[in-house]
């Protein structure tokens, strides 16, 4: 027997509509990409004329011949105009496909065409980087300045016409109409270290619990009193939740646009009075550095996410002393839309003392409901929640990915998600990442964590970066290697680097032997590839 | 195109997994229902035993004969076993049926009959209430009393069996199936005023919304370091909700078992700790004064959800001033789960002076998102949002009913919920309630609020209670009448009462005569029976 209960879809333009009518007057600030001479740097609107606008938009998608289910891409920064697109796109039943602008040209190309995308909007300072992409990307029919005419760029961009422009010749009344929640609203490209990018196509029904789940206390915990300024781009799996959740919860929106250094970022955080915010280790770092150069005060900032890679101890600690800020790390990835785990600690924890409430407050997460998680050994076995056994991470749940875009090959194992993190879990639902199952080194039938051993190393004061990877042995299948760049002027050997390891790991974890290289193989969103490193070093001979 | 998401189901199981993962210590006290001689009066349990227990019960009532959807009822006060017939009966797919031991009997055994229940637990103080109801419920068959064999009740009770005797003799291997989330999981009758009472039947998808929105940091704001005691009772549209996000959320959940008086609230709220709650205005009453009386602290107590029916002013700022506590009013009903909206500010309204804070502050509530709400007029056509103009109000979502259990008539005007409640709405999404449409006096054309009527009379000091009815009017339709109950020993006239609405309301409004009686009719709820009053004051002359 069926309930009797309304069968409303969870559609993301109820979204919309909900922030316009009850979030009208409610502020969406952004910083202008590249204001022309005169124009301001700021630009202020609120949900009630972003409303309108979207619905002028919706028409004009229709006008440039995007159909149902058709993919719009989009290459920009984070900004009204952008959560215009976020919002028109799929509301209207098409797929938004936001692209990180930061990746190789010849990269976007390949997932714009693998995408398909039939229109492409971008920011004017990209400009320069679409007329590369214009002759390698023939599926794309028109190509759509975020700006008005006075600011169109000069580049040799055939069928480019101006977003404002586009609105200007439209009506805003339009319908949004009533989809199959499980129709597919959004495409977002992982940007593996191995392999082309890979398309995880969210639908609105996973969106909308997303939303739900993210707005939580002991997620985002934001609410209708809040400022929030996301600086995960909205490229960066949909800036992790933040331009749909501020429709649900109604907060102030403080978009930063392009510009993502410290003095750019405070100036926002001082001017609009930032409660809350979220970003990689990587922004946190020059903040803080900012900050501490010029004795800013940001009295009105609580709290933050810090996601994408683990947090170091020392950051939060200042965050926590200096600034009065938790940074409380989160966990996810672009398969799980992105959410899976967020640093809330639980009643029981705030009589813990100093030292091992420091340890959990740094793990990378509790996790949030709507999301399973278990471990499992090499065998598939699933392994005790006890916060130290640890073994390969799966996931499931509705915002999880079951397939990946147009790949025939399912990634699921028995109905389960493999995030590729090896990890603990503990009896509160704490995920302690402890390192990636491709990056774990196999040692005798036992797993060593390359990000334990790494994090020892740059806890020596010589060393400025290191990676730890496994290098084929005949007896032990693997050994650690620690590969290590030294700080400028700084003196290190590799046996005082080995001797460093002392007492502080298990003897047999500790690494054969040391290289020192002047700099390490990133990604473009700064992750090592050690990937690259392995193959340089699968010659290496360990002693 | 459909998105590529897992095709998880919304469950309620997936709670009780959720609680048993990551809040297996998490503690859950009630108060037991009569102790006995020797007994504890306070039970202690976790999410971990619990959900043991759920999956033993599951086995139990596949035993009874319990099949898909069929009806569990229960007539029970909050207190674990409680919990554990809500998660298992509804994942395993039957449908619990909570009922109100506060109807009368021949109300109780009608509904029973109407919902067909199959087996029936009761809490062992109402075994007197469930000796008259035997022989009127013959779909009952079996009685379940809430406690073990020591405690078995002495009244005569054809196939009657003890919840400890049921849970011992099972196994706790149970696997919780895979329903369709639109499957049946709870019923709960209206106590309407008129009528017979009508069933919502809610689903497991319905409940998972409301429970993903009730949590919100703008509704119940409950995170995993809170600990809620929910007042308002299990069988009332299930605690609005509490008993699902405690195990979303991970709250220290406190049941009150039937005490609600305020020496037996107090008791637990101090012992306990408790940091949030949730009742009628009432419950708060008997607290205030008993807090008063006896100088009682309660400094973990921070917020409360008022609703039920509207939040007396003094009673709001008594909380604040003398206990530190926010009550917030919460606007909602049976057919919704049941809510709708709950007072929160906003950011602006943080820097209003005291006087529209307070107002405001009084308002129903700030519109939830998954409700949609309009009001319209007479004829249908919708309202502005300006919170001045007032209406019927209507609403729409996934957790409004569609249809009452069991009844053909659509309760539908266009596909929106007709609450019954007469509104204002303003651009924030809050709800302004002005009367129920049915109490509404039709005066010339115009709508007169029988609750503003009601507020001025009793603001005279000499007023305990006043209800406002229309009586007909050969010219104006309807006009205003008072009713009025005096405080003990105080003297006034309808003179004036009829003088002290003078500048507090437009002259038109003022009611045209008073009635003085010794006391007013309620129903089981507590509400003012106007039905009754406007028989009783039919053939009323006016002057």
């Amino acid at each position: 027997m069926m309930g009797q209960m309304m069968e409303q879809g969870l559609l993301i333009s109820t979204l919309l509509k909900h922030a316009e009518n009850c979030h009208a007057d409610t502020e969406i600030v952004s910083r202008i990409v590249e204001p022309a001479e005169g124009e301001a740097r700021f630009h202020r609107t609120n949900w009630g004329e972003v409303a309108v606008r979207c619905r002028k938009l919706a028409n004009a998608l229709k006008r440039l011949g995007v159909g149902d289910s058709d993919r719009v891409g989009t290459l920009a920064w984070n900004g009204y105009r952008h959560l215009e697109l976020y919002y028109a796109i799929s509301g209207s039943g098409a797929v938004i496909h936001t692209i990180n602008p930061r990746l190789f040209p010849e990269q976007i190309a390949w997932i714009i065409n693998h995408a398909e995308d039939r229109v492409l909007c971008f920011d004017i300072n990209l400009a320069p980087l679409v007329e590369k992409l214009v002759p390698l990307c023939p599926t794309v029919k028109t190509w759509v300045a975020l700006t008005d005419a006075a600011n169109k760029p000069k580049q040799a961009i055939a069928n480019l016409v101006c977003y404002e422009d586009l609105l200007a010749a439209e009506n805003d009344r339009f319908e949004w109409p009533e989809l199959d929640e499980r129709q597919a609203a959004c495409l977002c490209y992982t940007s593996g270290t191995t392999g082309n990018p890979k398309g995880a196509l969210y639908s609105h029904r996973s969106t909308l619990l997303h939303t739900y789940a993210s707005s939580l206390p002991d997620v985002m915990n934001t609410s209708a009193r809040d400022v929030v300024l996301p600086i995960v781009p909205m490229f960066h799996v949909n800036a992790w939740g933040i331009p749909y959740s501020a429709a649900l919860v109604g907060y102030k929106l403080v978009m930063p646009g392009a510009a993502l250094d410290g003095a750019s970022l405070c100036e926002m955080f001082v001017n609009e009075g930032v409660t809350f915010s979220a970003g990689v280790p990587t922004v946190w770092l020059g903040m803080l550095s900012y900050v501490r150069e010029h004795g800013v005060k940001l009295p009105a900032f609580k709290r933050a996410i810090v996601g994408g890679s683990a947090c170091p101890p020392s950051l939060q600690q200042a965050f926590k002393k200096e600034l009065g800020v938790s940074l409380q790390p989160g966990w996810g990835m672009t398969e799980m839309s992105p959410l899976g785990a967020v640093n809330a600690l639980k009643k029981k924890h705030l009589e813990l003392s100093d030292e091992p409430r420091g340890t959990l407050e740094l793990k990378a997460g509790r996790l949030v409901f709507g999301v399973e998680a278990k471990i499992v050994d090499g065998d598939g076995k699933e392994l005790p929640r006890d916060g130290v056994a640890f073994g390969d991470l799966l996931v499931r749940g509705p915002w999880v990915i079951k397939d990946y875009y147009r790949s025939d090959k399912s990634p699921l194992v028995d109905g389960w998600f493999p995030t590729g993190d090896v990890a603990t879990l503990d009896a509160d639902g704490f995920i302690g990442i402890t390192d990636r199952s491709k990056d774990v080194i196999k040692s005798g039938g036992e797993w060593i964590s390359s990000i334990d051993l790494e994090n020892i190393a740059m806890s020596h004061p010589a060393i400025a970066e290191a990676a730890v990877i496994g290098i084929a042995h005949p007896k032990w299948d693997e050994r650690p290697l620690l590969v290590a760049v030294r700080r400028p002027g700084a003196e290190v050997s590799g046996k005082e680097l080995i001797a460093h390891y002392e007492g502080r790991i298990a003897k047999w974890w500790t690494p054969d032997d040391v290289a020192f290289v002047d700099e390490l193989p990133h990604t473009a969103t700064g992750k090592v590839q050690k990937l690259k490193l392995r193959e340089q070093f699968k010659e290496h001979q360990l002693p």
